[in-house]
């Protein structure tokens, strides 16, 4: 008789976005005449991009000719895309990383949940709290995490880093050995960042330590501070200690068009293995590469004109993020992010728990959000809310909580 | 000190068609004024049809409109697809198969490789020899195989179940105890296939000692003849014991598109745990969804016309798998399958290993295939040809080979 993998078994309940999913529905059924206006889920609003538009177009149209048409894609992807990211995303920016360092998916989430497989399975694993779910439950399969005790919300195995208004949102050093530590910034849920010497403190860290940083940089396009680093390749030595994961979802809105990319160094090795060489052979045996056209699209976002069209895009998220933080701010809530990221972190007021204020939202001002807790104990007592509505939709939201 | 996924260091070599690539890149360097033709790796050549590509373009300018932009997509895929599937791949052929036991995917690769997640790893896994190598080297890198000896070319741990000239192509049923028996039927690479008689002795057998069946139906399109099965669920029992994948790749030439499905029906439970849940779960926590435009394509695979365009597709391959057959059967040659998938596969004459044969024919006629051996020890004095190519290159090459 053959025997499943237990370490399913061990994930609590259902996704939190689906359970938020059940109890917005269960309010629209039971206030059928009510606007609910979601600003939970972190998926965009605005439409792809003309000149990205006009891209795949292009590459539909190949796709029907013999003579254009393109099969197998490489496994790591097309040159055209490599040379482009690693031009734009890191050499403009002082950070030396070559096209063939870069290795395209279909999307940071896959690439988040897999990069795990590489390690071994008595890794310990260390992330910050709160944090994106993915993380923590790709380990917990992989039978990394211990126990799930719902009294606590906390994993028996898992190395919890709190990142909260006590500490102003940076965390501190792991002081329990560890082995594999994920970071995103700027961050999801908090929408808050360390700064370019902050980071260099956990390279030297890991360096020191011999741990490896996974570094989630999926929000890199929201940062508008200049002390704020767009990669972790910015910092000294991170080449040595660092994997980090982009997406396309949020700069260029392509949450439904699926591409991001991972960035694993050559040389980066552990006892002389070379954690590229792994990623390579990952990539070979269990992926066939993104789309043609998909990835023809990934090009155009790195276009004169295609970068102009996204920073709009982006500008009209962050627009967004002010109204939302600058308006709850006002009416006397606690309110963190939106400044380097689409994502606005409240404290929960009069001590509510993240639910009860999920509850009293929607049921006070038809507004959806997400709750805290949902992204690690130390989420308790803060919501989330992004930017990524439409304005109109936005600025109902903020003006429906006043009203509440 | 972090500490890698040891397993990765047993695979041996390199990937079977970097070889060859390298290989061909050399005799090409070598003889700049020769031409070659590639029978070798499973790409499809004609562009995609004309009906899919009009659904493309629908899509993309959908995705350009704030009225019809599509973002996140349902994680198991959209509703127009899984029902398109469950009626035109199940209910038409008599399979009880319901849209929600469809997971769409990015592909049958990347499902063939991720699958095995959900057991335990002490799991033992059986293999028909040859075999497509995914289903062996993602179960390597989950520490299921044991170890590789080179001399014979076997795992320690796996079970293999010869499906050679001498058996006809029908391979025994496992007289070892085994967990998880992966089918690929119609076979890549052997071409040839079961009847549903014989498919069904497997199914029970499965159901009799609690084996689970992962079967790979990537080559359905090709069936011509009228005993052989469409889908495992044709059997009696099979959704008591068996997950099914499919791909897009070689029925309507997604090579490049990039997508797939698997079936896991809502009766599959090990020990009162669904396993359709355990994939919903996964699903939900390592992937994304695919592409909407993509999955748009997917649905106009089954629309009438495309229907009607992807027959002839099928018949053009089918009608090169005819040409290789009879032309080498011709010269004198020992081929199999090439009636019921685009796969030829002939002895080496001779006695010579696969290896030595490829030589000869690179050298010989300038022609690429697959060496047997690559794709498993039973593969050895075998070797592969694809109808995949276009007709001109397809009776070039048989020419070449006559002459050589």
């Amino acid at each position: 008789m053959y025997r499943i993998n237990a370490n399913y078994g061990k994930l609590p309940g259902s996704y939190l976005f689906s359970t938020i999913a059940k109890k917005v529905a269960e309010f629209e059924k039971q206030n059928p005449d009510r606007k609910v206006i979601r600003l939970g889920i972190g998926d965009v609003t605005q439409p792809i991009a003309p000149s990205i538009i006009s891209a795949m177009h292009t590459a539909v149209d190949e796709m029907g000719l013999a003579e254009t048409f393109h099969g197998y894609a490489p496994d790591l992807g097309y040159s055209f895309l490599r040379e482009a990211i690693a031009e734009s995303d890191y050499r403009q920016r002082g950070a030396d990383i070559s096209p063939d360092e870069i290795f395209v998916s279909d999307g940071a989430k896959s690439d988040s949940g897999n990069i795990q497989e590489l390690f071994s399975a008595d890794c310990k694993i260390a992330v910050t709290d709160p944090v994106y779910p993915v993380y923590v439950d790709s380990n917990v399969m992989a039978g990394r995490c211990g126990d799930y005790d719902a009294a606590s919300g906390k994993w028996s195995d898992l190395l919890y880093l709190p990142t909260t208004a006590d500490n102003n949102f940076v965390p501190e050093l792991p002081d329990r050995e560890c082995d594999v530590i994920y970071l995103c910034l700027p961050n999801n849920p908090t929408g808050t960042t360390l700064t370019r010497d902050q980071l260099q403190k956990w390279v030297d860290f890991a360096n020191e330590k011999g741990c490896l940083i996974i570094y989630d940089g999926a929000y890199e396009a929201y940062i508008s501070e200049e002390d704020v680093p767009h990669t972790i390749y910015e910092c000294n030595g991170a080449k040595n200690c660092a994997i980090e994961i982009k997406s396309f979802s949020k700069n260029a809105g392509f949450t439904g068009v699926r591409l991001g990319y991972t960035v694993v160094p050559k040389e980066l090795k552990c006892e002389g293995v070379s954690l590229h060489d792994m990623w390579a052979r990952r990539h070979g045996t269990k992926f066939n590469g993104a789309p043609y056209i998909i990835q023809r699209a990934g090009e155009a976002v790195y276009s004169a004109q295609g970068k102009k069209e996204l920073k709009e895009q982006v500008a009209y998220y962050m627009e967004n993020a002010r109204l939302i933080r600058e308006g709850l701010t006002g009416m006397g809530y606690d309110c963190y992010g939106g400044v380097n990221a689409p994502y606005i972190w409240m404290k929960t007021p009069d001590n509510m728990t993240s639910w009860d204020f999920f509850d009293r939202l929607l049921e006070g001002a038809g507004v959806v959000g997400t709750p805290g807790s949902g992204f690690g104990p130390s989420g308790e007592g803060y919501f989330r809310l992004t930017a990524f509505g439409q304005r109109s939709n936005t600025e109902a939201a903020i003006e429906a909580i006043r009203k509440m």
